[in-house]
């Protein structure tokens, strides 16, 4: 089959990563059918599904994109039977994963691509107890996945490098900005990014060097402005003028060995994750995490459409 | 003086960071005495000065603001005379630092504030040379400093605390968003934060694990278009769910010891350099220097456009 045109996505797993998922591939017009081993994960899911829809109504939705275009399905099996394409979201937890892929794989009908949206694992160690393997492949999105375009796709070693294509091109079709990696590394790309910049931070909280509130604001009123327009390597590529890159390396190289940022995770110390707490707290300023998750989509929406316009010369 | 009374401010080196300061101040109406000893100095500021301008007039300008109230200076004894507020933008050399410091310090009158754009050195260090090192602190701002808000102020062992607090009231008048910081801390707080992002793509690079276009993709793309509106901190504190950074922290905490990020400068070979700079030439898509320094410019003022208008409700 060829990717544009899948139509029947089953996706297991329905928190906050999969029901993510979810919303999104309803509003690029498919049709989900979602299993969640959860008491009340169809309630939970439903509500994720309805408190998105309304960004992403803004964003514009698929002509045939509709939140009765979901099924939840009793078990995995059912969810699975009709799918065309699989994305698996389930707990961090290699055992489970790997217990779960394998029902995935055993109920899923021939030839259709098993995806998981792991932040944590390789597939290599993920597809071992799978029948067929080269099938599976990673497809690492960003939270929310019906918001931030991003998804990493990487296979393990058994998985067929045409699964890897089918799979990025499965992701582009269905409206995401894919990265396709050609090996695999721990964390894959943006979280390896992101974790460096959270250690950092910290680091600085531990020693009392600056708060959270502290850290937030170097970022949002800094570095961050640029970031959603220029990566970190455009950046610096920027920082050297217009000898660009090879002049900031050729110029800069040396203080590459200034003690500009700590490099061992520091240990979470009850002391450092209280001030960690308190830190947010302070930062939130009165505001719930739903509040915050709606000002964040409200922004990210903004954002884009403001980087989109820029990249069109229309401002 | 009072911050807000300041009027007539002399910036002593007049390169980007400076004439960014530069453009800085005179769109919020100050009178700027600028010096820069390179022959060419003038010519450049004033091409950088209105190069920016349009950018600025767009931000909106002070009502008094023009770029006649730019003179520049013959000597930096001239620049400083009348100043009632110095801000020093040399290229970062600890000796020419404390060398120009001091002749910033005997030159500039008794009580004006000498605030120093370094990047890389703390006061304590770069105030050894002056008479009166209790008016020296640093203002570290970002580039371009006309467009992006952050500046942090820190003083060194000699600095008075009153003198950190005017800056740092001197910078809010001037329209900055500012961070007080409480001690030095090398590479301050931004810039640290960046450069462990940095440090891990130069690693993957090296690694051949990612080009810097998938680094910038997986940042613009992802975690980038968060950054404008949460930091860091808040960003892993929506990641907690309803339980926030505490949940976050003691569900996740565990994997701080993952294998995600690279802890060492890497070696900067040859070979690096190479694969920074022409990946670097493959993500500008034939994008000059100047051509991308232009549409970041855009780009900034539209997210933080796009920003104002989420916090203030409007969309």
């Amino acid at each position: 089959m060829s990717p544009a045109a899948v139509r029947q996505v089953a996706c297991i797993g329905a928190g906050v990563i999969g029901g993510g998922w979810i919303a999104h591939f309803l509003a690029r017009g498919y049709q989900v059918a979602a299993w969640d081993p959860a008491p009340d994960a169809e309630q939970k899911l439903r509500r994720l599904v309805d408190a998105a829809w309304p960004a992403l109504r803004e964003l514009g939705l698929a002509d045939n994109a509709s939140v009765d275009n979901l099924t939840v399905r009793p078990t995995l099996e059912a969810a699975v039977a009709d799918a065309e394409f699989v994305q698996e979201s389930a707990p961090e937890d290699l055992e489970l994963k790997q217990d779960l892929l394998a029902r995935i794989d055993a109920a899923t009908p021939p030839g259709v691509v098993i995806s998981s949206s792991t932040s944590g694992f390789g597939m290599t160690e993920m597809q071992a107890r799978c029948a067929t393997p080269h099938r599976l492949v990673v497809g690492h999105p960003f939270n929310p996945p019906y918001l931030i375009p991003l998804v990493e796709v990487v296979g393990g070693k058994q998985t067929d490098h045409s699964v890897v294509r089918w799979t990025s091109e499965f992701f582009e079709a269905a409206g995401k900005s894919v990265i396709t990696m050609d090996r695999e590394v721990p964390g894959f790309i943006a979280n390896r990014l992101q974790e460096a910049i959270w250690r950092e931070a910290l680091h600085m909280v531990a020693n009392g060097e600056a708060t959270p509130a502290q850290i937030d604001a170097s970022i949002t009123e800094g570095p961050g402005l640029r970031w959603p327009l220029l990566g970190p390597c455009l950046t610096f590529h920027l920082a050297g003028g217009e000898g660009g890159m090879a002049h900031m390396l050729d110029h800069f190289g040396p203080s590459l060995k200034s003690p500009w940022t700590r490099l061992q995770a520091p240990e979470l110390t009850d002391d450092l994750r209280d001030r960690m707490v308190q830190g947010c707290a302070d930062a939130a300023e009165g505001r719930s995490v739903a509040e915050l998750v709606a000002e964040r989509d409200r922004a990210v929406i903004a954002v884009m459409r403001a980087i989109e316009n820029v990249r069109q010369g229309k401002v």
